[in-house]
């Protein structure tokens, strides 16, 4: 495909989830997600890409080390500025996400106070998502990378201030339009929000898309950085909820490599979900080999060539059920000794398979012209079912032996039991989802289990507040912890008790001696809302809940590590929304289970037809109108002969036209030539009318593990 | 003097201490010091500078909020970047202090990549200064601004790491080489380290200063930031310590204005202190009307002109005794009523004051030419001497009539009664410095006094640690607190259980029951040493004590603001140093007491005789040689010819050899020239001999408010 039209084919290195700050303070891994990160630039230099795109998460921390934005600043500077002359025309507003009050604009290349060879294009994801409010608003740490001028950050759009606002706002998308000789391109970011808040979005119709008239001219992408996998009835966002006018969903967040594009029942795009470059979690789909992709795009045609990353860690992961072992091999269940010894046995296996692992990724970039690398200790993960053992060691003083061999002794082992059908559905419905309480569980099993937030949940119902609802601060304090928020607990207690004195009733002064009753009356009041809050959710959560809780209790800390923040419960969010959507049926997650670990390339699934569209129609909900789909609003209608002409010429643009050989000259244009007003017409819901266009032909390449394209 | 000859005169906007952040969650202060570091730029742009240049404290915290750190990133891309070429060329090496492992250099104007209109150099202060180690070694939010090309980070040295290394290291000054036309600009930063070490390094002539072999045709400057006023033998660095080279002192951390040059008897050289941009304590320096100064050079000839800061919010400071008050206008000690009556006219009389004082200043600058700017709620501290006075008010209550009306209102009244004079050397050698038990103290004085530290100890020393001294917890504690480092009690018990485990003296395994035994032990040889160190202290510490409680304690919170660190104490400074120098005589604090609240041009003060030189020779200490200068190591040494010739011509340089009207073009040259080395014969103990050069020629212009030498 390139060969044949490089003009008019738009070169993007597709990347995701890089995690950059992952386990800092490790000896061991401390600067694995910086050094894949960095080779994920020299890629795209190599490449000779036009740009770099990202699906969020860049950062692992919402609030980065100073240590980790010292170095991603420095990695931009180094691999992104530079003389390579840009062949992408911007067509939509510099202007638009532009920091206020500054003149500089959004879109780094714009600037002609920037030598940009390479942009990178970024949403925030769920890690790095804006905080705030500031004086400027909410802020992410892309805000800091995109002022600087090293990276373009789009997908960000105002969160609702209120409740009240949040039933009004929906979100608005606004998108990045490039072009590169014939080929146009729309890049419609859509940062990480809440799944609940997504799924009302969308099931709302309230996710407003800003398309060009002519939307069916151009190739559009939608960068979504949700969960795809199911973790209870809203806390996903369904494969076939986007708008029609979609060519390619570009998934971030889920971590396990799904380059390869799969078609979505009924709808004319497809996903592809690049992973992440770091294992944030030893589950077995970040076991998976990690890879980037070339996405290359000319006209409405596409192809994906997954590039594997060299510098990531060997991880295999395995699990023995020692029953089993019991049985088949002989195993004493009683004999703490003999089940050391045979794990021993096993995780030495299992380091071996990791170098061999290694070794073969080496030898093939060796055999493509890379240099060698450096042996890497392996991630190794041993999952043992311990049911019917009396004993168990420690996991920690049993790592402590592979110490130099494995790059995570302290978790190289993890013990489980399997779960007694009958409890599940009782610990469901009655008791708090993840209770450490529990006496039948052993003290592992607890603490795979504990959450923050549980724990948070249960201490301060126990403290009978006197003033502030347990329920606020829980979430307050959630901030504190997971966005580094110091500012959280403060603000919301300020704001609850501004919120308690308007409901204190007085005229004027209060007497000392009414103090405690006008208190206990306030607290009553907001324990009665939270109460029916309570209420109002038990019938949604309950299937949720079980769900989560299902046969699979394997420890998988993905889930701590991505999906913790809905995990379960909808006690964060905002209670405004209607959570009565009957449960779509159940689809087991695509990636999990039966994840063959070596395979890489894999044939796009077929999936059963649950569709949105299938699901709304089986039991249509009082409030929501689930036959979902993308919408845009009626405003900025303009005429199709003003849309998109006469198109601005950047001074990137001129160089195009240019016979570009050497450097180009940066110059700042004389006069700066009129900006052209670009104002889209809305998809509407005619666009369902319109499905009919012509679907974007796919290229699914061949695996080849070095692509020579470029 | 710039009219004669713009070619050859180098023109600088001198700043320093613009503590971007302070304050900024106060709902009417949050932005002070935003505004006001726009303005600096803005002048900085007016003025059309060569460069900025700033002694320390840019920002207030260590860990600058999001909000601040993108503040500042886009101020500084909004006013530093454009094509106005840039006549100064780099003479030093613009790879000096790169970030390790990059290729970018150091000096932003010499990325071919950045279009840099006007350059910012800046040394670090206390408030910003590196904290680590991380892999990039310690770490300063300087470094976050230098890594993304937007400020010039100099004077930056490392820090020993262990106390060994302390002995041995020394300070190194590499300076920053500049050149226009024939004028040559050495600057030497030294970034802020805790004035005990700075005096230490000085008395023991271990700060190395890189100085090319014909110094004297240079025009030397040494930006410092330490205390000059003194708070304790070691706690400020005289004024007559540095080398003779060094032409002009910049001196950041005291806040005062006092930029008219003052000589310093005995030496060649002048100090210039800019002063703080925004004040962040409400004590009497921070009320002299705030500027920024233009620092004009040729040859070795200097100018530096005032221009006064109007963004600055008014501030008035006033302290009546309410004894005297009585005595004279008959006021009633023992009526509440009748004291808050009185102080509230007070304060209204200072609030007009205030509104007067703010007309004036924009009258001024409307005279000049600026557009008139909207009032600002002033800030306003009145002190009250409540001697004889039976009860007080609260001070807080007081304030809130007058919100709306002032900036400060939860400040805006503090009380304190004179100290009688018997009480005062009981405390200084008797109790801990700022104990708050003392039964004789009022709520209001004990409050005044709490300094966190001295609680942190106290608390400490109360729990009687088994395993951890108090001594490094409560360092790390004052880390965590101070300097927003999250791991630094974590990265302290580590490190003091590795040392504890050292001490412990067994062959093997530790039976259970020797347990309590071999910590008893541990913990009494590391309270042994301790005790030892607290032994070595006293006798150097008294004086300072006395020096800090003496008369002077009105509730100065300029102390508690910057000087904390040190303030008393030296429990934070590696005990290797010797404390046994004997104190210098008295000297008045130059700013305080006599301020003349509005007298903005002030005549160089002279100084009594009493530098280093002097006092040194009065009691000779044992192990230090108090003859003290600035000396530089013997290494790297060149010969005359090869230093400095040819010179490197950079890609701006370039700019300046041509008849540069419009935008220059920015190119990367085709063949970097050969970057000629350039290296700097020792400044050498020889330097004294030489002394008897031609001093500086300086000229104190007329106090322009508003200079039109550009």
């Amino acid at each position: 495909m390139t060969h044949a039209d490089p003009e008019n084919t738009i070169r993007i290195l597709l990347a995701t989830d890089n995690h950059i700050g992952y386990l800092e303070r490790d000896p061991v891994r401390g600067q694995d997600s910086i050094n894949t990160f960095k080779e994920i630039l020299q890629l795209a230099v190599k490449k000779e890409v036009d740009f770099i795109l990202l699906a969020g998460d860049l950062f692992h921390e919402n609030k980065p080390s100073r240590d980790c934005l010292y170095q991603i600043l420095a990695l931009l500077r180094e691999y992104t500025l530079g003389d390579k002359p840009i062949p992408i025309e911007l067509l939509s507003d510099p202007e638009e996400g532009q920091a206020a009050g500054f003149s500089f604009p959004a879109i780094n290349y714009e600037d002609p106070n920037l030598n940009i060879g390479i942009p990178v294009f970024s949403i925030h994801g769920n890690h790095d998502d804006p905080q705030g409010p500031g004086v400027n608003g909410a802020l992410c740490a892309l805000d800091v990378l995109s002022v600087s001028g090293l990276l373009n950050y789009m997908g960000k759009f105002d969160l609702p201030v209120s409740d009240a606002d949040a039933s009004t706002t929906g979100i608005a998308v606004r998108p990045v339009l490039l072009r590169k000789g014939t080929t146009r391109l729309g890049m419609y970011g859509v940062g990480n929000v809440k799944d609940q808040r997504m799924h009302f979005e969308l099931r709302s119709n309230r996710v407003r898309m800003y398309m060009p008239k002519d939307k069916d001219k151009w190739f559009n992408i939608l960068l979504v950085h949700q969960n795809r996998v199911k973790h209870g009835p809203q806390e996903y966002v369904p494969e076939g909820m986007f708008d029609d006018s979609v060519d390619l969903v570009v998934w971030g967040h889920e971590h396990d490599c799904r380059i390869v594009p799969e078609p979505v029942a009924g709808k004319n795009y497809y996903i592809t979900q690049p992973g992440s470059s770091v294992a944030t979690s030893l589950a077995d789909g970040e076991s998976l080999e990690k890879h980037v992709a070339l996405l290359e795009i000319k006209g409405k045609d596409f192809q994906l060539t997954p590039i594997p990353l060299r510098t990531v860690r060997p991880f295999v992961i395995e699990e023995v059920v020692l029953e089993t072992v019991a049985e088949e091999e002989g195993l004493d269940l009683n004999d703490q000794m003999e089940i050391t010894k045979y794990l021993k046995t096993k995780v030495n296996e299992l380091i071996e398979q990791a170098h061999t692992l290694w070794d073969e990724r080496n030898t093939r970039g060796i055999e493509a012209g890379e240099e060698e690398l450096p042996p890497m200790l392996p991630l190794v993960r041993l999952k043992v079912d311990t049911t019917g053992v009396t004993q168990t060691s420690n996991p920690i003083r049993f790592g402590q032996e592979f110490q130099g061999r494995v790059a995570n002794p302290r978790d190289l082992l993890v013990f489980h039991r399997a779960k007694k059908a009958k409890r599940l559905a009782k610990v469901a419905i009655d008791q708090p989802e993840l209770s450490i309480d529990d006496p039948d569980l052993t003290i592992s099993e607890k603490l795979a289990k504990v959450r923050v937030g549980t724990l948070v949940r249960e201490y301060l119902a126990a403290q009978e507040l006197q003033l502030l609802g347990e329920n606020g601060m829980s979430d307050a304090i959630q901030m504190f912890v997971e966005k580094d928020d110091i500012h959280a607990i403060q603000a919301h207690v300020a704001k609850s008790l501004k919120l308690l004195l308007r409901n204190v009733e007085t005229n004027g002064e209060i007497e000392e001696e009414d103090l405690d009753e006008i208190l206990a009356k306030a607290k009553e009041r907001q324990d009665k809302a939270y109460m029916e809050k309570q209420e109002a959710r038990k019938s949604s959560n309950v299937k949720g809940k079980a769900v989560v809780d299902d046969g699979d209790n394997k420890s998988d800390d993905s889930m701590m590590d991505d999906h913790f923040a809905g995990a379960g419960t909808n006690t964060n969010f905002d209670s405004d929304f209607s959570m009565n959507e009957p449960e779509p049926p159940k689809k087991k997650a695509p990636a999990r289970g039966a994840a063959t670990k070596k395979a890489p390339a894999k044939a796009p699934a077929k999936k059963a037809a649950t569709t949105a569209r299938g699901r709304g129609k089986k039991a249509a909900p009082p409030s929501s109108d689930s036959d979902v789909q993308l919408v845009n609003d009626d405003d900025d209608e303009i005429s199709e002969e003003e849309a998109l002409k006469p198109v601005k010429r950047t001074n990137r643009a001129a160089v195009l036209s240019q016979p570009a050989k050497k450097a180009p000259a940066k110059k700042k244009a004389p006069a700066k030539p009129a900006q052209s007003q670009l104002t889209f017409a809305p998809a509407g819901r005619s666009s369902r009318a319109a499905a009919s266009k012509a679907k974007a032909k796919m290229v699914v390449s061949p695996y080849p593990f070095y692509s020579d394209l470029a």
